[in-house]
């Protein structure tokens, strides 16, 4: 038996999902911004959420509005553990700009409760687990975020039940994120997932699934290049381009500059663009972008990322 | 300059498509059986094809209805050849049973053209050359067949204008074709692709193109037991399986019997099992795919292959 513990902390970094055709699929950390959970083992038997941070204001503490919630709930249930919990989440990954902020919360609660509940869950239920949490935020249980924070650097989720492939993303690999400032809106990826269709023609659904063939390959062999040529969606660039003043041009400098593919950032409105330090300055493509927003009479900022580790315990078992 | 040359023979092999997430996607190239076709130039300004071959009963030799046909054209036209060719199909792959008959001869003439008349074309033009054949035999100018026959391997023929990745299967990957004896119809390849509707729900193209990705990058990186976890479809399968009586119980027994997946081939009625042979015998499941057939009051043939390599020229430059 290993010592009881009453306390541990977790970290999970940002992340962005999609990449083009790997809508709810694809997901890849980034090691721009990380969230923290510290749980604690309290007396009584109530789970109480606390959040902190430069970016927790507006971020509702209640059980089912925070993405830490849900899954706090189901790891307890599977735990069984009936005494109390305080989870404060120290909140420094923006929200609304499209970088897994909510799952950057739900992955770092799922991690930090698996290891003080002493759970041990493979990945692909740790990754079921915390995309519950999504479902709270965004109304479906996405899990490409959630499971980029949680198992670091390039994943895979597919199926039901969820699945999950990660893998080691090209040393060379630069992330240039570019951030249109445009009004926050509440619910912006509830309204996001809305403005897609139902259905779509099959002849588009295998573009996506052709491509995103395209970039699991590409990724797994270390091609940047190749991974860009399946940077393209059918699914929710055409209806999501029209969130984002300039899309277009914004897309096509950042490739003009030197961007192996460009795409949106899970719902928007960030952009990304994958670069390869090894041919291409990022900061050209940055201020390519930014140019190409500015010439749209919107203001961005950017920031350079490379892909980040998994989920850590920092302090705990 | 090299001599003038006045014929060339290429052989390609068959092909089994689709493999079960990867719907008009993905190809994977079989050592049972292969076409070749020998092309000679004529004086006059006709092309002509002749088919023979064991399996030739039956096969159209019109230059508009013979997958020959279509990418001959096209090369004539791009090398602005100005002579005779008669061009000789040795017929060995069946036609009808979704081994991608018309695609081995589409990419056997595609490869002996490019030779003969010198053109030195891309493997991603090649394919689209070869993809013209498959348009005037099912209407749609679907390349994951020919990519397949063309370039061996494991190939992913993607977005458009095409493009295509080919990997090298695993060593110890053994495939396993059931044919059930039906009926064999006329325009079988169309009449399975009509029975599927245009549109499909997203939340089945996420399915697929998630399992597709895993696929890719299961092919990567060699692993036959993650491939399989991909080989599922909610484009065709569900559509398809119901011409081919049995079909569930097939596959279950198949699964049940070692293969790490188990879809249909092509447009069928053909299933193909994907079995890793250092941990699962591909006779037993071949064995167990034969016995479910007959529980239904299926008849039905078996053989084991091997991954192919691409479409070579047996005699030329």
């Amino acid at each position: 038996m290993r010592p009881f513990r009453t306390q541990a902390i977790a970290r999970a970094f940002c992340s962005t999902a999609n990449l083009g055709a790997g809508f709810d699929v694809f997901g890849l950390a980034l090691d721009k911004y990380s969230d923290t959970v510290h749980a604690r083992i309290t007396s009584g038997k109530k789970i109480k959420i606390l959040v902190r941070g430069p970016e927790g204001r507006n971020i509702p503490a209640e059980l089912r509005k925070n993405s830490a919630g849900p899954p706090a709930l189901e790891l307890v249930r599977k735990a069984r553990f009936k005494k109390g919990l305080e989870i404060i989440v120290e909140k420094r990954v923006p929200q609304g700009l499209g970088l897994g902020s909510s799952g950057s919360t739900a992955a770092a609660c799922t991690k930090v409760l698996d290891n003080l509940l002493d759970l041990r869950l493979s990945n692909d239920e740790l990754v079921r687990v915390a995309s519950l949490g999504e479902k709270a935020i965004a109304g479906t249980a996405h899990a490409d975020n959630v499971a980029a924070s949680l198992l670091g650097g390039f994943v895979i989720t597919y199926d039901n039940p969820i699945r999950t492939i990660s893998l080691k993303p090209p040393a060379s690999l630069a992330v240039v994120a570019a951030t249109p400032q445009l009004p926050v809106q509440a619910g912006k990826t509830r309204k996001a997932r809305k403005i897609i269709p139902d259905k779509i023609r099959v002849k588009n659904a295998v573009l996506n699934l052709g491509r995103a063939a395209a970039m699991a390959a590409a990724f797994a062999q270390g091609d940047i290049r190749m991974i860009g040529t399946g940077m393209e969606d059918e699914i929710a660039e055409p209806y999501r381009r029209n969130l984002i003043p300039g899309y277009d041009e914004v897309k096509r400098m950042g490739l003009e500059a030197g961007a192996a593919g460009v795409s949106i950032s899970g719902a928007g409105p960030s952009l990304v663009a994958l670069v390869d330090r090894k041919s291409h300055d990022p900061r050209l493509v940055a201020r390519a972008m930014v140019r190409a927003f500015s010439q749209n009479n919107v203001r961005s900022t950017t920031f350079l990322a490379r892909p980040a580790h998994g989920a850590g315990i920092i302090k705990g078992a």
